[in-house]
């Protein structure tokens, strides 16, 4: 297998790092910093580095685009036009719609976010492993090949992540909540706090660990954020101002003085924490679900979006395509009973046919 | 030296353990349940428990309430029928105005307030370490008797901590903006992303590390903030209002999409951190600025608090007061020359005249 990373920061770093000592892959890069180039290749994240994107993809199985948010749209474009018609073409930036909007077109682009490496940056920190366990959100649509997304979660999954399929719009309301909103929180808490205490004195006080815990990721990468902002804007925008609004109903609550009342607020902010982050890594022995299809260009993508949706998560896929390419049927591995029976149920509603089998077979 | 705590949990258990080993002072303990009272004294935190307050504080020289914030000013009122003439009595709570209105009317209480052990909870926790470096504001007022001051901020100085005085709405406003905003936020960040991520599907998607940092103490001890809340309810709703405003105007921003105004909003915010952060611990030698003073109750807490506004901090001091009480002189050091000269000029802009002396001396 070949792979191309195009942009070797910390997550094309890494990429190639995994690629090449998991996948046995020959990684190929390309980027604008020649020295960041060689200084990949020296790390041993790249087999060589190519004198242009367009030798960079020639060739490759999967193109990975790694740079910049503003930048994927013209690098994703660029990459589709230089590979063959059996590359998929991914990238790693942290909003999707807008940029499967400007190139879902094209059957062999597949949008991707693997959730890792939030706190460094740069070649110098990539590692093998950083992918390990980790989501890697994979955004087909109606028109992306099964065949090349079968390829491309197959290969994430070799990186060590954990591949799921979910909409772009999904996707980034997603973010939006769970990850743009505690940036821009993070961001107001600083601001609020630095003109409240510097007001009447030029006292800079001792702050708590609190505060430091909650404003950590104020102004990080403004430019980064920039350009991740400005293309989430609309989801971000409502979660920001849906969050105002909560803050007016918590200032009523409060200033009532109700301790029984903000106890329960309280409480039950808690136990919604708890909700969203209690769900580890799918536990249980995996269960094959084998599924007759017609071939058609969209199905793959339809089974990954409807069991993505319900939570289910695709240890495993496989595909066996008739020779005429006309029907086939797909594998997919899910752990545990509980997922098999309500993935099955979900493929059944669908319209296919599913047999459910023994991981194990 | 005799030390009186009342409630022996993680902060009072730890001030029995660094009093008994820093200061060697006896420490004895009450509290509402028996057994956790002996268990202090297993862990080493108190000398021997009281079988009542009475008996706790009698002949006490230094007495900290440490109860809930709750029940602090009916602890605290009993403390002071209870102790003596020469005794100090003081508390740990996170709210200061409410408390110290109540009881502020005595000179022999002061309110106090230690950054520290927010993480976790209970005398087994307890350290004799947990204030070592750490912040401890003290509120007196112009009633609070200056001898007794001295005696506490001592003792507190010599448990490990950095004493600094500050008026108590301005502890609360400042709490307001650095701790107790940075709940209400968590809070709101997990209410938002609960509702948003299972508005329209059962799917309870994965969450990056963003998430969990920002809302780590979502929900956490819902008893202990919603009296927090309740005591500091018009400077806490305040920040939070003012907060909701800022968030409105970013939502603008954002939705607008322009990346350098974003970008820009962003480094701000970054930069007003940093500024708020970098403020470590004083460096520089100790100077003494020796003080002809008045011996009037008012005077040290007017010191103190003047030097306290102004960010300068007050890494010792020393009453010397005349023999017959009228007047006297006080000793502060301050670390390096440029907080020296500048708590000089504040100390003869209150009218009071003051020598510069090298810390040597």
């Amino acid at each position: 297998m070949r792979i191309a990373v195009l942009g070797v920061g910390l997550i094309g770093g890494s990429i190639g790092l995994a690629a090449r000592r998991r996948l046995e892959a020959e990684v190929v890069g390309h980027g604008r910093s020649a020295a960041r180039l060689e200084r990949a290749v020296q790390l041993g994240a790249l087999d060589h580095a190519a004198s242009s994107l367009a030798e960079a993809c020639e060739e490759a199985d999967v193109v990975f685009c790694a740079g910049p948010v503003a930048v994927l749209p013209e690098q994703a474009r660029e990459a589709l036009a230089f590979c063959g018609p059996d590359a998929v073409v991914t990238d790693v930036g942290s909003t999707k719609a807008e940029l499967v909007a400007a190139l879902g077109g094209d059957e062999r682009f597949i949008g991707g976010h693997p959730l890792a490496g939030a706190e460094t940056a740069g070649v110098e920190n990539a590692r093998e492993d950083l992918f390990e366990g980790a989501r890697w959100y994979l955004t087909p649509t109606e028109r992306s090949s099964g065949l090349l997304y079968d390829k491309l979660q197959r290969a994430i999954a070799g990186l060590g992540a954990r591949p799921q399929a979910i909409d772009p719009e999904g996707h980034d309301r997603l973010m939006a909540a769970v990850s743009h909103l505690p940036h821009v929180l993070a961001n107001v808490l600083a601001a609020e706090a630095a003109e409240e205490l510097t007001r009447d004195s030029e006292r800079l006080p001792d702050v708590g660990p609190s505060f430091r815990d909650a404003t950590r990721v104020a102004g990080s990468n403004p430019a980064i954020w920039a350009d991740i902002f400005a293309s989430n804007r609309e989801a971000v925008a409502g979660s920001v101002e849906a969050a105002a609004r909560r803050l007016e109903e918590a200032a009523g609550l409060i200033r009532s003085g109700d301790r029984e009342a903000l106890a329960a607020w309280h409480r039950a902010a808690g136990e919604a924490r708890q909700r969203l982050l209690e769900r580890g890594p799918d536990a249980g022995v995996l269960r094959e679900l084998r599924i007759v299809v017609a071939n058609s260009p969209g199905t793959i993508a339809e089974l990954a979006l409807a069991l993505g949706e319900a939570g289910v998560n695709i240890e495993d896929m496989a595909l066996h395509p008739a020779p005429d390419m006309t029907s086939g049927a797909v594998s997919l591995w899910v752990a545990g009973e509980e997922q098999a029976a309500r993935a099955a149920e979900l493929v059944r509603g669908l319209g296919h046919t599913v047999t459910l089998l023994d991981g194990a077979e």
